[in-house]
């Protein structure tokens, strides 16, 4: 027996044997060698208590993103800040996306709010419309949670109608909460950090995890103009939440900007080979723009694929959807291939 | 600006240029190679997501602690384990000593909970006596937090009076926090591990932090009898709280049982150095069992041995305790010399 809520989420490759895991959205390449030499050289500090206040880091990231020191706090990755917002803020309602994150319904109803959902249709190939400004003016939600791109299904939202959403929050005054996490995967997507000073309801919540392939050591911060909101999160922790080992590692990811744009580069071909793959097999391919896709199959394929060791995220847990979905990272070459491989074996023997 | 409420505790050495810390209770000895080199070897994984149940570490712990798998839940550090205890029981009325450990007040009154302080006195050498009993009669609190050894005066419970209060926890259905994490550091402090089965009242904490000089890494544990705190523990933290790297060094950590010998030896002898060279220099100083000393001296002591780089723990902060009262912890033969040498130094100059 073993404590935790059933992890509803992709990437735990402990339990099964896998060699191949599409489960989980990282960075195909892995951990740049950079990081890994700046983590190896802060084993020698181990024996200390972090920085309690990531001096150093937030320093680094005010610098890289441009933004002044106060709007910036860091934590246990991306996870943490999803639950100390919810604490901090403790909306009695909140508006998400369906399918999105299971994380926000989850930090939120940990605080007694009621979860409304925005659902998205397949018909529109899972697109964010402008319908989501009636649901905002109708709900009236305290907060409003939106994936951008979203997951699993990988679109953006378009920066037109992300500033009407930016404005109703503005002059309603909701607040925003907006998970750019995988956002430096995607060409098109924009990020809302422009608005930052303008709207004080407007939080953004990135990660290190993903995009510079840190998931195993934990690392995310958020923005946002609200200081008293910051500060709140702040004291919802323990003094010690951000180790180390994670401060010495992001300060080196903010240095890896090229390793970033060849993941880029590298993701947006391969997501092209596998939508189009996926699709002369006879899936409906949602049109993804982020390093993995959503996808509709049959119901044995993640059963079937984990006889070969390979894992792929059952989706059938998203509200918004049933079983026969499926959500895959896009990898290198070579193992999106031996995928599509297995996959069209499956199909063909069926 | 920073986000984090003051950090109240020592170790903090990041804002002042410090060549010595005698402020946070770690290993003097510093990280064990063999656990450096776990963590090193973990790295190649560090792209992947943690194991969200720490399924390996779990069960070595298991193994190392002699009790089911079902009593022990890991976290990030035990501050952590504090928090999301307080959180998972939402007690309206706590025990505590004074002084004691700041951060069980801090997680209960995030919770909306009364915190009841029995006070130490220094006139019985702020030991725990047989009147906190009476107090557990008296409140009737729903938790009664103890530190065995007790932070920051390093005196342990009487075994004896600890069966008492064991017992009384029991019959009254009072439930029992007794934090352990300096417990390897003492030669007479008793665990109340054997107590676990028959008292589901009981939750023991633990961390990896101090004995293995691993307080940058961030692990703890805690063991109960109680299942469903345990789960709901479990529940009120995101899915990843423990990162790979401190899964790979506590599974490490478990085989340095020699290291914990060797730092029991030294920390012993250096501590009963320090205490006759601070009483020698007219200083009150409590007869502490553990890897850190609590005295009474002058209020420019911080400051001046800060200007030789030099940082101890101010108490005045601490329930109970006022200006002139330091903490320092017993770290290696030549740096607790030095410190001697700096005091005398400073006593002598006035």
């Amino acid at each position: 027996m073993l404590y935790q809520t059933k992890n509803p989420h992709g990437g735990d490759i402990y339990a099964e044997p896998i060699e191949l895991d599409f489960s989980a959205n990282t960075n195909p390449f892995g951990t740049p060698q950079g990081i890994l030499d700046a983590v190896q050289a802060s084993l020698r500090h181990m024996h200390r208590y972090p920085d309690p206040y990531c001096r150093q880091l937030v320093r680094e990231i005010c610098k890289f993103e441009q933004v002044p020191r106060q709007y910036i706090l860091c934590g246990n990755g991306a996870a943490e800040l999803i639950y100390t917002y919810c604490e901090a803020v403790k909306p009695r309602c909140a508006l998400e996306l369906a399918p999105t994150f299971s994380e926000y319904a989850l930090g939120l109803r940990r605080m007694g709010c009621r979860v409304t959902r925005h659902v998205l249709k397949q018909s529109t190939g899972f697109e964010v419309g402008e319908d989501v400004l009636d649901a905002i003016y109708s709900v009236k939600p305290d907060v409003v949670f939106l994936c951008n791109p979203n997951n699993p299904t990988g679109r953006t939202v378009n920066p037109q109608l992300m500033k009407k959403i930016l404005k109703v929050c503005r002059t309603e005054n909701i607040r925003l909460f907006v998970d750019e996490c995988f956002l430096d995967f995607t060409e098109l997507g924009e990020s809302v950090k422009p608005y930052l000073a303008e709207t004080p309801q407007l939080m953004i919540l990135k990660a290190f995890t993903k995009s510079y392939g840190m998931a195993g050591i934990r690392l995310g911060y958020c923005m946002s103009a609200d200081s008293t909101v910051l500060h709140q999160m702040a004291e919802a922790v323990q003094p010690w939440n951000v180790s180390s080992l994670a401060q010495a590692a992001g300060i080196a990811a903010l240095k890896e900007q090229k390793f970033l744009q060849d993941t880029k580069a590298l993701v947006g071909g391969q997501r092209q080979y596998l939508r189009q793959e996926l699709e002369k097999l006879g899936f409906w391919v949602c049109p993804a723009e982020a390093n993995f896709l959503l996808f509709s199959g049959p119901e044995f394929l993640q059963e079937r694929l984990k006889e070969k060791k390979i894992a792929i995220r059952n989706c059938d847990n998203y509200e918004g959807l049933c079983p026969g979905w499926y959500r895959i990272a896009v990898r290198l070459p070579e193992e999106n291939k031996r995928l599509v491989e297995e996959i069209s074996r499956i199909m063909h023997k069926e």
